[in-house]
């Protein structure tokens, strides 16, 4: 199906567009009352990314209500790790909880290599339901976490400051932490080609644990499983996002994706130098849009001019926070689409 | 009192020493039984910290136990908002909470400029003991928190992943956000002021949150108030130490400080160039502890070797990990002892 709105694609293709396309990691979340609605009317959080409809619906829902120019399916990172035999929960305010984490290497070979149409159908039935309701509207992200990530978690059991436990297997048993990292990868691959195959336009990879590790840890532990994602799909342009890893920005930049995002800690002009060849997505402080629309504004417009007006995406440098006012990010978005115009 | 071991001041004012001198953040804590036990006796960390004579006992721990070349003062960054005016409690395995927080501009009026003679008089007792019983064995380091670190935790009220509350203020209320960091600055540096006049030989400042800022609003939020600092004393030797502030590195360096620690993000070659002229503190994963020894003294050998053997104090990237083996650390310690010199 033709999208009509297909400024992100292009933009993350590298051409030039009539203005800067626009979206918000975590848009369809906390922010929307209408997101409330619907997670109050499945009981919670894992119920709701499993139950296609609504899913579906809360995808959907700020390309109606904040008008952005793409959508990304609802669902978690943590659905891979699920579907290679390690369940969890999420808990109320605190977060995601593994009731048991990977300890051993029988642990790890018991992990199994899941078929996304059969473990992860939910997610691929929801892509096929949002599809067809945008009908064309605009593009559908898709996404996974990046192996690294994902390993965190399924050692460490939930989120931490240092996720020490994790790393510790790193240094202590590097063999099983690849032999686990190699199965995530394996599982991440087939489950984007699914995605894609369902009809993602454009597939992003979190490394939302990045910045924990040092140049040479990412070099070992992160880069060479992003290198085999991007590498085995060519069906879509693809995204990396590895917050907080401002020191692999370079080497992050020569993997074989179309879009690099950026936090905002990094510099842009800096990260232009370091990622010449690529399309950039961010990066503004989510707590910019705590501000008075006149600082939103102003802000909006600074980030867009130093970003220019080709080869970007602009986006905030993390999902936006629960407690930000809806007509905040509505002036985000206008700013965007009415200035780099 | 003429100081025996005076590499790590050698070191910090820049001058040539026969080996890098060694210390670690958080050394005197959780990693020694020794002072497990003096803990268990206080009862709680505040108690500990409150009383001189324990306190002053496990400050000198590390330097009998782990042969390090400093010894830091035990205390908390927290005792400054606490001699303002807000208490906080030390909730185990959660950390640091403060029952009342900073909301309004009033709130910031009733904070007190703290006497440290009187409401610090713990911690300065606690020195007097500490520099009594070194009895000149090795230097004595005291510190205190970056404005901005302390700011975030009165705002907030307890640690937090993005500090979202405080980041709130400083957009919504930049003028009282400001108004509040003068206030923590000036308790500082009397603080920092009467360390020195106890007997602190150094005193470093923990920017311990400056990794959630963007560079913009690090040069409007955190490096006025270091500036302010440094150039307010002059009694002795300083460090800066901002975690998670790659972006700053260079800005840092100019300041007039003597010191600037790296965490282990930071790649040293390229800390060197954005900061030439000062000693580097740092930076080896805390993590790599967690490692066989023949990999922990590869490790340090490594960065032994990229720092150069002047202008280095070594350190870690970060406070010792609570779960580290002493042997680990002292593992570190001798390796910088015996290949540096």
């Amino acid at each position: 199906m033709e999208i009509k709105n297909d400024l992100f694609l292009r933009a993350a293709r590298g051409e030039k567009t009539e203005r800067t396309p626009v979206w918000l990691m975590r848009q369809a979340g906390r922010i929307l009352k209408e997101y409330r609605e619907v997670r109050e009317k499945a009981g919670n959080f894992i119920t709701l990314a499993k139950t296609p409809e609504l899913a579906a619906e809360v995808t959907i829902q700020p390309v109606d209500i904040l008008g952005v120019d793409a959508a990304i399916i609802f669902s978690d990172i943590l659905v891979i790790p699920e579907a290679m035999g390690l369940p969890y929960e999420m808990v109320e305010a605190k977060g995601p909880v593994f009731p048991k984490v990977i300890e051993t290497k029988d642990d790890i070979l018991k992990l199994v290599l899941a078929d996304p149409e059969d473990q992860l159908s939910y997610v691929l039935e929801a892509i096929d339901i949002v599809k067809k309701e945008l009908a064309g509207r605009v593009p559908l992200i898709g996404f996974a976490g990046a192996p690294f990530t994902i390993f965190c978690y399924m050692i460490e059991g939930k989120g931490s400051k240092t996720f020490s436990k994790a790393k510790k297997m790193m240094f202590q048993h590097p063999e099983l932490a690849h032999l686990l990292l190699d199965k995530i990868t394996e599982n991440t691959i087939l489950y984007l080609k699914a995605q894609i195959k369902h009809g993602a336009d454009l597939v992003q990879i979190f490394d939302s644990w990045a910045g924990i590790l040092s140049p040479q840890q990412y070099r070992d532990f992160s880069l060479p499983y992003l290198k085999k994602i991007v590498d085995a799909i060519d069906e879509a342009p693809k995204t990396i996002f590895a917050k907080g890893a401002f020191f692999a920005r370079e080497e992050i930049g020569k993997l074989n994706c179309d879009v690099v995002g950026l936090d905002w800690n990094m510099d842009i002009s800096e990260s232009r130098k370091l990622i010449p060849n690529k399309t950039l997505q961010g990066n503004m402080d989510p707590c910019v849009l705590y501000s008075d629309f006149s600082k939103i504004v102003s802000e909006t417009k600074t980030m867009l001019k130093e970003f220019g007006s080709t080869k970007h995406i602009a986006n905030l440098g993390h999902g936006v926070y629960p407690d930000t006012n809806p007509d905040s990010v509505r002036c985000f978005i206008d700013t965007v689409k009415s200035y780099s115009h």
